[in-house]
């Protein structure tokens, strides 16, 4: 197939606009560009439509492997020009590829959760990088499911894929406002486990082996007031310094490897 | 004293100047720009040169609080005009306040640990974001030391500043080679614990009650061989799904924490 030459083909226009949030809420569909989030979306069976292959840039390695099992997949090739893909390239990635796929946040009652849960949910949540980062701690401590509730900021921005390296696609994320979340957890019978500064019991002498949430507010505001109403079990991260909270991503990762550990011990 | 309209003032183009690394390092200055991270630098000691200030644009609350606290610690104020406060801010960054402070990473052999020893070691650190989130995790569990071998991002960095609310004032942050962390860690008999994706030993069985450092590498490429010839101790922290690797600042905290845990039950 001929490569396109024209920044004027409305694939190649539409390849450009995928950048903006409304051009992805509207379409469903969103760009994964790094290599490694390529193979990791296939590899958990999220297969791109397209692939834009700049042929003299793909290098050797994880680029040429995610081109070949694309192929492999049944993507459709699209060559472009170094001209177009200079255009159409995002941030930094450059090896010379750019898959589009369909890929939304999944409806809470779709989520088939294991027993005992294992979930995290992350209320407000405004930065790509700490989201990604939560995405990749997700993924490593086996959650049932990733829940967003009334996110800042949208899971298929192709900031967070890539943060997230590729992990937004290997396991079940929903989306949803934090009343249905609320809802959703209490008809499962799944316990909130929120953190306070205030809390008087430790998230290490709580008990995590059972049905649980590990819920996370936003970066700036933390947790709305609707979860303290809904009877959360509250636990304080102990704070030995000057700060009292830590960093969002990285209160998720010692909550959720707490869970991890005392599940190892069981 | 009346204040400053001009953006020709020396003074104001030395603030400007201070966005980039070069003037920082020729200078051994810094800004900080935030309320928060203004309030926790004096309470660590680390009192500002001077504070510029535009009136107008100092809010209640923190920023308030921020500048009052300046003064009475005998920080040199001069106002400064909005047009000049508009050229002069940093990012997002509008709470009427900037302050000039000289700050430099410490050196190796004017750190003093307490014992046991723990130390936070992180190798070639890339990302602001990582590196203050990674210091609000060093302040939350109470480090002795954190240690930048051979970092590729400067602390006095204001990102890393913000990032870390404040938080790389209110402890002891050194930089050295890698080199020169191994004997150091060497001399004082202090075991450096690393990661490896295959390494035998969880993270949460290994004994961290000791003099330990947990040692961290670069985002992209982890540690340098170096570590490895260092007869450290390798665990791994177990990936439950399709990564093989948590974001940086993820990782410090899950092992960070578990420092802090097995200590609290000894």
């Amino acid at each position: 197939m001929e490569p396109i030459t024209s920044l004027q083909n409305p694939r190649i226009k539409q390849l450009v606009k995928l950048r903006e949030a409304r051009e992805r809420k509207k379409s469903g569909l969103t760009r994964i560009d790094g290599a490694r989030e390529l193979i990791r979306a296939m590899q958990a069976d999220v297969v791109p439509e397209t692939i834009y292959v700049c042929e003299a840039r793909v290098r050797d390695g994880e680029p040429r492997e995610a081109l070949a099992t694309a192929i492999a997949r049944g993507v459709v090739r699209q060559d472009i020009t170094e001209a177009v893909y200079e255009k159409v390239r995002y941030g930094e990635r450059d090896e010379g590829l750019c898959a589009v796929s369909s890929w939304r946040p999944r409806e809470l009652d779709t989520l088939e959760l294991p027993a005992p849960a294992y979930v995290l949910v992350i209320e407000g949540v405004e930065k790509p990088g700490n989201l990604g980062a939560i995405l990749r701690t997700a993924d490593a401590t086996g959650v049932g499911a990733v829940v967003l509730a009334d996110p800042a900021c949208e899971a298929a921005n192709p900031n967070v894929i890539r943060a997230s390296m590729g992990t937004l696609f290997t396991q079940p994320v929903a989306q949803a406002t934090t009343d249905e979340v609320l809802r959703w957890l209490d008809v499962r019978g799944v316990t909130a486990i929120i953190t306070r500064p205030q809390a008087d019991l430790d998230y290490t002498d709580v008990d995590l082996t059972g049905p649980v949430a590990i819920v996370l507010g936003a970066e700036h505001d933390g947790l709305t007031a609707a979860w303290d109403a809904s009877g959360p079990v509250a636990v304080t991260i102990p704070m030995a310094g000057y700060s009292d909270s830590l960093n969002l991503a990285a209160a998720t990762a010692v909550l959720g490897f707490e869970v991890v550990r005392q599940r190892r011990l069981r």
